[in-house]
């Protein structure tokens, strides 16, 4: 790929039609290459590096930059002289068919019109370190690969199973049972949680649309609160839910 | 107050030495005006507002500015044209003496060295949401009273009673039962979590200083994960523990 396609990974349209995303930083590629272990797609990266990462060992190709070139391809000030392009598909678990058998383990929470990158980093970061979760982001969503949302995953963008795009209304072809959260439900401390295949959470303004909702047949939690505010913030109630979802199950 | 000394209260020295913090915008000074309700310390707050807001009903004080005096004292490009200023002190649970008898129901969450405002405002949100919780700041912190904490707080720095600079030494004249999260230690969701007074978080990369935990003798707990990834983020720990001590306990 040239320079001046890598820099135009920084915009969405351009990682639509690559189908590469950017991982900046010695962090993030240290992590791209530990779950490259177990994710083979992940082995389609690239690395690109200045003079002071001329040594870093790594399975993945590696092409060397001058200083000039890279900051020509980051949009950080002071570059740390590594960045990577990813395969956005490691993310789409191209191992399953689309509409797979899920299995038993596998959880699914699909986010709707979520915004904040912040958010959506933070959520997947949770949903790896629990472990059997799939991401699916509805349109009109922040970009998971994003530059913010890939940093505020801390590498999590590499081990959950993400797909975008998703219609709400698609989702009735491929599960059974689902659940929302909203403010006025059932306790998701209730053990009857547990009994769903796809979480649904809502915008972080403007909730879940209800007619959309109903025509799912989704049964409403909550996360009780003590009635100071408002609302939780969604990545916290999302963060929640998946704790919940492993509380008693996987490592007890 | 005069409306440079106002636009100081952007940096933290100045808050520290007028005791007053910024408050902005419609949604925020909303809830300002609800929690003054059962806060009386928030009725020492003073609104500023231009012309689109001249007739906003408010108890509190109100003072018409032109845009250009309103932009004077904002941060924001596209001021909404109503700010605040706010005591300090309305955290500070001035209806209790600061070395008290903690109330039954009340727990401590005890932040060491959180740098990211975000992250402390998210945790804000969550303690207010539940309920029954105080917030303890360390030294080398970042400041609570900072815009981008009480904007991401949604309002709940306004009902979370909180202390700054605390360093982790005092904890000792004022708690018995302390419990840390760490990543090897009992699962949260052990019944005897609940046991304690106060629960200490560590930084965000650092994590907690062990000589001084050690000290205090507090048990470890942590939060049990697939171990995909090193760590969870640390206002998703913080929640999720505010969780687990609310689970059974209030709302059941």
């Amino acid at each position: 790929m040239k320079l001046d396609d890598i820099k135009k990974l920084h915009q969405k349209k351009y990682r639509n039609s690559f189908g590469f995303y950017l991982v900046e930083g010695e962090h993030l590629v240290l992590e791209l290459e530990k779950a490259a272990d177990t994710n083979k797609v992940l082995m389609g990266a690239q690395l690109f590096v200045t003079d002071s990462y001329q040594h870093w060992s790594s399975r993945l190709p590696k092409t060397l930059l001058s200083e000039k070139q890279m900051a020509r391809i980051t949009d950080t000030k002071s570059p740390q002289g590594i960045i990577a392009i990813v395969p956005c598909s490691a993310s789409h678990d191209v191992t399953q068919p689309l509409v797979m058998p899920i299995s038993n383990k596998e959880r699914t929470i699909y986010l709707h019109e979520i915004q904040d990158p912040g958010n959506l980093g933070t959520i997947l970061r949770t949903l790896a370190w629990f472990g059997n979760f799939r991401c699916l982001i509805s349109p009109e969503s922040v970009d998971p690969y994003n530059p913010k949302v890939v940093r505020a995953s801390m590498g999590a963008i590499f081990h959950v199973p993400i797909e975008v795009d998703v219609p709400l209304k698609e989702l009735i072809h491929r599960y059974s049972r689902f659940a929302c959260l909203d403010i006025q439900g059932k306790r998701v401390s209730n053990n009857k949680f547990s009994d769903y295949d796809c979480y649904i959470f809502g915008n972080e303004a403007r909730g879940l649309p209800q007619a959309e909702i109903d025509q799912l047949k989704a049964t409403t939690f909550s996360i009780q609160g003590a009635g100071n505010i408002e609302s939780l913030n969604l990545a916290t109630a999302v963060n929640i839910c998946a704790y919940e979802l492993n509380r008693d199950t996987m490592f007890n």
